[in-house]
């Protein structure tokens, strides 16, 4: 889209503590499913350390948001979206709306976020090159990055149904593993829990099953954008993974932020698509879009922080594992959706697709603890002195996002975070 | 369960050609999604050649049947799916309801079947051993059978958007090939499409997140079974899955038979599970039970056919691939189900599971082409004089299975056929 009022830097909302907010000034508006103690969840939008009641408010919004789930949001044509998002701004920026909606905010920290969308089907990308490089060389030490890697976009889907949103605790998994010394595997906790730091994107309108979608056509698919953390068990991972791919080691628990940032709201942190290494070979034409190539990128910074037992006992700040920009994809997002469909695999609305863990070239940038303690031979020292291979009982896992761009206030995504109990 | 009245192979149904029919005597009663002409989709259970509306005779039953799906039933304790199918078996046996019924039964050739369930997930094993060594074969020769294949029954998450009940076509998909002879890859309609026999698992109560499934209570989360042909498009597939696993090679569409077929209509078919072949591994103890030993494998015959173009405007019968018995399956329904949850993931009533390709250990029992065909060296003669290596545009692939014990009257699944359309 272009750049339209709802975007310019100046203008400013009635609701206190929204100006200059880290993550959600009025330039964001990111939709969201809460409740309040055991009442229906119904849709809202971010505002400051606020949400507006969307449904409260019907009335006054020229699409009508009464259900308990995003889907039918996300499966608007983008013109609706457009006119959606350039309501609310009006209503959250002119002081003349105040008395009216006052009732209707809510404090972020006093509701219950929900899952954004009920989730049809979950995809997971690998289109993090580093990420690629650095885990197939723990798993494949001859052969990290394989022949099809450059042409394809490879992925594969994941487990819908153990997807949480932020907040909501990860119970160590058991399941099979096998130490390279032991002759036969044993079944148990895994020892090597990792997270993985990932953007999710959320499918908007859908395409009909054996119909493609053209990768001029892949924006208008995309209805938003969440921060994801893709839980592994490296243990079971390198034990099951083959022929077939992951899958007890991932799908145990996937935790997404609750906040959905639209194409809209990133539109002014737009760059384009970092060039392809020289001696790469150019995308087949089917994944080729010179405008994708354009503005396909995002100027969006991630950032990954533990909060250890130790740390919160100590009233501790969180320690920064890494941070990294979110423009170290080998594909863009319209790469990925018009890959996943170009056999006519039929996309939903609510759909989630992972990029697949981001790491940036160095290490301050390694976007698991695998990469980070070299497949745990060399654990990670923490500020207050603890060490870390894999993930203790009791941490806390808090990714976040921040877009900016010259000229204008930074954007954020929320937190995408939750906390490892003890296996049952 | 133990066996009861309905099992009673001299028990008849006062329906028109129900007793000694092939699929669906009164021994049987599996459940389906049916509708006619435009109407809401409606439960119903199949009883020769009819069906009778469920959602039309409620009054009568000790369980609510309204929905559009079958997954309220799915999740019903299972002592009142038993109910219902005591209360079904009654009804359709005795002559005296055949005046108040008679209405509420519509000819199967006469309505559409949906798919039974919304999938929530649906997953995709590889317990078929002959076919993994086949085509483990075909992808790495020196290594058809990896090490983790006696321990784990290995499995991966597939796509449920895509999955279509009997009858829907399927498009030949596009997608990424490489022929070992070309240097680089490009897109086009796959040139080796292929189906592959399966039967499909139904699960009925769930699970929480984070609370894995006992074996011993494995059983009682299965609602049903089916057939499943996970078509696949072996070109994408040799080039796509690693190191992530199959995705765009089979995402394309899978076909389900309509009919959920009851663990209680299957129980007189039950067997023990072929002992393993000397010195493989025992199972792990989270995945050895011994009343699932002694009884955890189905007295069930698969059989594939192929309807060709040629065939059909010949008026010819359809020609016989393959048969083989369902129990070389290395791994037990119930194993499978407490491996998918051993981590803690959750099912939930309506997922499904497909056990992977079912082959027998001799080439009159493999399920898929790329086996018949030597990965497509040596096209496979039909009775026609026709040759395959890979399926054509206008083939139509036809599954069929019976159940059958001495004593008893044999009982079926219905068809899973579905016909090639070509690439769009």
């Amino acid at each position: 889209m272009t750049l339209d009022e709802t975007h310019d830097p100046a203008l400013t909302s009635w609701v206190a503590g929204a100006d200059g907010h880290r993550d959600f000034p009025i330039q964001n508006l990111p939709y969201g499913i809460f409740s309040i103690d055991d009442d229906r969840p119904r849709p809202c939008v971010a505002i400051g350390d606020h949400l507006l009641d969307l449904s409260a408010i019907s009335g006054l919004l020229p699409v009508e948001l009464h259900e308990t789930t995003l889907n039918s949001l996300f499966a608007l044509a983008s013109e609706r979206r457009i006119a959606l998002r350039r309501k609310l701004s009006e209503l959250l920026s002119d002081p003349g709306h105040r008395a009216a909606l006052t009732r209707h905010l809510h404090r972020q920290d006093a509701v219950t976020l929900h899952l954004p969308a009920a989730i049809g089907d979950y995809t997971d990308f690998y289109v993090g090159i580093h990420h690629a490089n650095n885990i197939g060389r723990q798993f494949r030490p001859d052969n990290p990055l394989l022949p099809n890697y450059k042409y394809v976009p490879i992925g594969y889907h994941g487990r819908a149904s153990s997807i949480r949103p932020s907040g909501v605790p990860v119970v160590r998994p058991k399941g099979q593993r096998k130490p390279p010394e032991a002759e036969t595997p044993a079944y148990g906790p895994t020892g090597r829990l990792d997270y993985e730091l990932e953007m999710g994107v959320w499918i908007g309108r859908g395409n009909d099953l054996g119909d493609p979608i053209p990768i001029g056509e892949a924006a208008d698919h995309v209805a938003g954008f969440c921060l994801l953390n893709d839980w592994s068990a490296r243990d079971f991972q390198a034990w099951e993974y083959q022929p077939l791919g992951p899958f007890l080691a991932k799908n145990f628990h996937t935790t997404v932020s609750p906040w959905v940032v639209t194409p809209e709201a990133l539109a002014p942190y737009r760059i384009a698509q970092p060039p392809r290494p020289e001696g790469d070979p150019r995308p087949l034409p089917y994944l080729w879009d010179d405008r994708d190539q354009q503005a396909g990128a995002f100027a969006i910074e991630l950032e990954v922080h533990l909060l250890t037992e130790a740390m919160r006992a100590a009233g501790q700040a969180p320690h920064r594992l890494s941070h990294g920009p979110a423009k170290n994809m080998y594909w863009t997002v319209a790469q990925i959706v018009t890959h996943h469909a170009s056999n006519g695999c039929n996309l939903q609305p609510g759909d989630l697709l992972g990029t697949g863990t981001i790491s940036a070239a160095t290490e301050d940038g390694y976007g698991s603890l695998t990469e980070l303690s070299r497949g745990g031979a060399q654990p990670v020292r923490l500020a207050n002195g603890e060490e870390r291979a894999f993930l203790h009982d009791g941490d806390e896992l808090i990714l976040t996002a921040s877009a900016s761009a010259e000229g204008r206030a930074p954007i954020g995504f929320g937190a995408c975070r939750a906390m490892v109990l003890p296996a049952r």
